[in-house]
């Protein structure tokens, strides 16, 4: 198993990512090619002590995608980057998987554009696994396709059953369609035709999800539209902070809240550590034609190890060859 | 100063409904009209020991339209239901304002119905207001219109600002448009569109807002669809309890985390205080010509007060005549 990693990508890179690459060379043997400045790489290797680690590689690329900049313009732009650089291993073979925490939209556009889409895929789209109540849920589509058909989300459900299936390993899975009402008839004409195709298809579909069901756990997967998914995901990330930080400010009023706060911080950073999402791995980009992970922007080290394990099980389990043997019986 | 109150509206009606009602005529000395079922309202106005109070009165009403009901439907076959009748007494000047906690589709559509829209407004739009990290923040729509076409949002911008001048007496209104990305090229088309128009007014509009921006307080109004509005709010009070459900499990696990909890418990009641939402009234209906609040079918007593002091203020401040002219001006 190869995959190459974005070392530029992400707030903290290259450290954050060589590290959290080194983890994962030691822990899963598999064979990983940072992608990116190859001085800055080596430092940051020499750094840890793994500058001999067999199984680590360096491709230079000397441009890099900063996190703001407008995606399809860069990658057209900037064909020496590292984002540009790990789609081509992907594409020449020398990679099995790329995994970037660098700007979502430009890494969507160049695995897209060198990749292609896999066969009868309509659009790519961007999968968040994220705690529940009860087990991990998979939310498609997070962002990369922000105007799409009902036949498109029907894809994704298919994509996200792929998901808990073969890498959650969920037996049954329950798909919901995010709306704003769990009647048929609510909605716009989108949904309700969406509603109809999902209906009509062999998943378990239970109907449309409300706002207020994608935490309790009674769906294993939920699709909507990447206007939505992308609100939700950011409206959801920053909410937590938020109310943290309502948290703190309260727990500081007071002797007693003071020192119950201390008493009771393993349960407020275990809870940290549940909630973070990057915990589980990153978002799959599904629909295109190779293997992709993309990590979030302000992942540890911890989460871009925990990313490239899910880049080399998203390979070893075939999810693409699933997602095309699904598409194909739905025709 | 006289308002009309569904006193069957609500997962707690009419016991906290009557509660909030006698709380708020006591407070504000308005006078208070009880939407509903005479002798359930006698019995709770008798339990509380204020069927003698000058400032509240009963209008019976026989049937009650339940929250899970169709609203359309149920506005057009329930004619003497608590909502419909509210919206009657607002009709026919019987009443300055009507305030329900009930089904909120139906009130929408019974109000809307009754009272038509104001002069120049396009559609109905539910605002709600809630906490940020700095102050107060208004979001339109959360609901009544889940297809609009760009010049809606644009008039929703106007009312929200609106709210924010006269009601939060907030100076300068800043104005942002939820979307995937700040830079004015993201989103969908309706999106730039939307943009657009917003630029060219003569509000204070600040750009494109994120999902992750919502609860800095960097806004003070935040217009989007009536469908991504609506999974905001429900995304956004289902994460807040699902935290405090994962916090709450976390805090049973060991001796010491235990007795922490209970040592913080007063920064835990305080914070769960401050982020409800009901705590600071309820969700005005606006561009209707009438005033009419929109409470939280889970409202507490206090949350009905609040609800009712909002109304009365809603129409002491000539909120629907200062949009009018809003609107008026933009032509």
């Amino acid at each position: 198993m190869r995959i190459a990693v974005d070392a530029m990508g992400g707030d903290k890179a290259p450290q954050v990512v060589v590290e959290g690459a080194v983890m994962a060379a030691r822990e899963f043997g598999y064979d990983i090619v940072l992608v990116g400045d190859n001085e800055k790489i080596q430092r940051e290797l020499f750094k840890r002590g793994s500058r001999g680690l067999r199984n680590i590689s360096v491709c230079h690329a000397t441009e890099v995608i900063g996190m703001d900049e407008p995606a399809a313009l860069s990658v057209r732009r900037k064909k020496n980057s590292s984002i540009n650089v790990g789609a081509m291993l992907l594409k020449d073979g020398k990679a099995d998987a790329f995994m970037s925490a660098g700007n979502t939209g430009a890494v969507v556009c160049a695995v897209t554009l060198r990749m292609g889409l896999l066969e009868g895929a309509y659009r790519p789209g961007i999968a968040i696994i994220y705690p529940t109540l009860k087990d991990l849920c998979v939310l498609i589509d997070a962002g990369a396709n922000i105007d799409p058909k009902p036949e498109h989300l029907l894809q994704y459900a298919i994509m996200g059953d792929a998901l808990q299936r073969y890498i959650l390993k969920k037996r049954q899975v329950k798909v919901g369609l995010l709306s704003v009402g769990e009647e048929a008839t609510k909605g716009t004409d989108f949904i309700k035709e969406t509603h109809r195709l999902l209906n009509a298809s062999t998943l378990k579909f239970v109907g449309n999800v409300e706002g207020g069901d994608i935490y309790t756990g009674d769906y294993d997967v939920v699709v909507c539209d990447g206007f939505v998914g992308n609100v939700v995901l950011k409206v959801s990330e920053s909410l937590a902070q938020t109310l943290a930080i309502f948290l703190k400010r309260k727990l500081k009023q007071g002797l007693m809240t003071r020192i119950g706060a201390l008493l009771s911080l393993p349960a407020f950073r275990s809870l940290k550590k549940e909630i973070d999402y990057s915990e589980y791995g990153g978002a799959p980009l599904l629909g295109v034609n190779g293997a992709c992970i993309i990590g979030h922007g302000s992942s540890s080290a911890k989460a871009i190890k925990n990313a490239i394990r899910e880049a080399g099980e998203f390979v070893s389990h075939q999810i693409n060859q699933r997602i095309v043997d699904a598409i194909k019986s739905t025709h």
